[in-house]
């Protein structure tokens, strides 16, 4: 999948139109809406490029306002609302068609010590033991499911999950999954924190649909992630294994949470995550209903 | 403490400028800078006044970008940036000396059914048999700290620590809270959530630094909130009691992130906090180096 991780770097490699405006592209892949991993990760290279670069980012928050268009291209406007001597915050807009399609802040630091610890990583089995995402899907659910679910993708994913099995009410709303770019990254910080980000929109929505015996491959079940937040604690190689542990604290009105934490592959906690999603059931014959107004 | 609620009522009552425009005071208190927390209530009322009455916050991402300025007032812009069918969606940006303090982003939904779960309610001790935030600072430092730590406040603040001890390096990054408004709010689901949202911006700091031995009164620690989201999963009464159950998955780099999970007296989850608070260690000596910057 090396040439899907190509594709995705050359995609993060934005275009700079003039100061503070930068125009990103999608993939050429059969999709709805685009992804939302991969706009928060534009977002983050747009601001990155007006940020001094002895800067590191340390959280952004986001909200997804509009579906993206995946034909047309994504204008970034950067606005430099704060240069401050350690801290450094950035406001972008996404802007398709004249709409703002996505909503984005983030904080930069400069390098300084202080006080650590960090949450305990959980013991789970080896990714190598681990079905692939394919596998899994096949797994749960057979053969039959669209070429949509089982497409290629740039990230390695491994629920620790050695049999999976079909969602069924009263699962505990959690998950723990191994994730790593499929492939080697250049040896560029920004990058590797700009891909982990990507990945991080990936598997959250079935955490929260857990306890609930849904998953959002089935019909008449619609999701569409709402916002998204990460706190970046130290640096990653998001080509090295990474361990995203997940819960959900609630669901409800048509909304549901998700929280993560991703450890490195050594235990560290490098990042903490936290995104809403839309959730919504409806009778199949009725599928209108499903659409995100 | 009514008249402290009454007057916390008071300044959420902006004054409005202009269509999108509001402006707000600071209360008459003794401080270096405003309380974050009272300024991100003035955000959300700010936010509130410019969507239709059918819609109801549900969540918010901000940054404390300057320290806020007590001796002025604080002008807040709205940016109606969506207006969805189901979503409104909303920027605020504050300002004082011609300069952005604080920037906000808001999220807000007409009701829909939905799938529901929610985290379960840890076993505490009851509010009634706690000691008060006073009686337990007294326990903990003896009665000599500063009338700013002792001074009387809007909201009743107590953890669950039937025996309160001084910090000592190796407690657990957690800490469990009841609180409530110290009495009675008007019939206002939106100023019930504002000040929620206001008292949500206590204890946090605390809960961060508790593995390592420190408190945040105690000389030579200066700490600083430099974001706050919080989540709203359904309707709270602010002026009765809920319980705020905090951990802190790590700090490192002069920064520590906190997670809360604020629950009814009676077990719902209401609403889920993150927030990343800046701690600076230093020599007392050199205490000019504790300036946020």
């Amino acid at each position: 999948m090396a040439r899907l991780l190509d594709e995705m770097v050359r995609l993060l490699d934005l275009e700079e139109i003039e100061v503070n405006i930068f125009r990103g592209l999608s993939p050429p892949e059969d999709r709805e809406r685009a992804f939302g991993g991969q706009v928060a990760a534009q977002w983050v290279v747009a601001a990155t490029r007006t940020v001094p670069e002895d800067r590191v980012l340390h959280s952004l928050h986001s909200y997804f306002l509009r579906p993206g268009d995946v034909n047309v291209p994504i204008v970034y406007f950067v606005d430099r609302i704060r240069d401050g001597k350690s801290f450094t915050t950035r406001r972008v807009v996404a802007i398709q068609h004249g709409e703002a399609i996505f909503n984005m802040s983030a904080s930069f630091q400069v390098a300084e010590p202080g006080l650590e610890h960090h949450m305990e990583m959980p013991e789970v089995p080896d990714p190598e033991t681990l079905p692939t995402w394919n596998e899994r899907i096949v797994a749960m659910f057979g053969n039959k499911v669209s070429e949509r679910v089982l497409r290629p993708r740039a990230v390695d994913i491994r629920w620790c999950e050695p049999d999976p099995e079909r969602p069924r009410v009263g699962q505990e709303a959690r998950g723990e999954i191994w994730m790593r770019c499929d492939g080697e990254l250049p040896d560029d910080p920004a990058l590797h924190t700009a891909a982990m980000i990507y990945a991080s929109d990936f598997t959250l929505t079935e955490t929260v649909l857990r306890p609930h015996g849904k998953h959002w491959i089935y019909p008449g079940v619609m999701t569409a992630s709402l916002d998204h937040c990460v706190w970046i604690h130290s640096p990653v190689r998001a080509d090295d294994w990474w361990l995203y542990v997940q819960d959900s604290p609630a669901t409800g009105n048509g909304r549901g949470l998700a929280r993560g934490s991703i450890f490195s592959r050594d235990g560290r906690l490098v990042a903490s995550v936290a995104q809403e999603v839309l959730i919504r059931t409806f009778d199949e014959r009725d599928s209108a209903k499903g659409a995100k107004s």
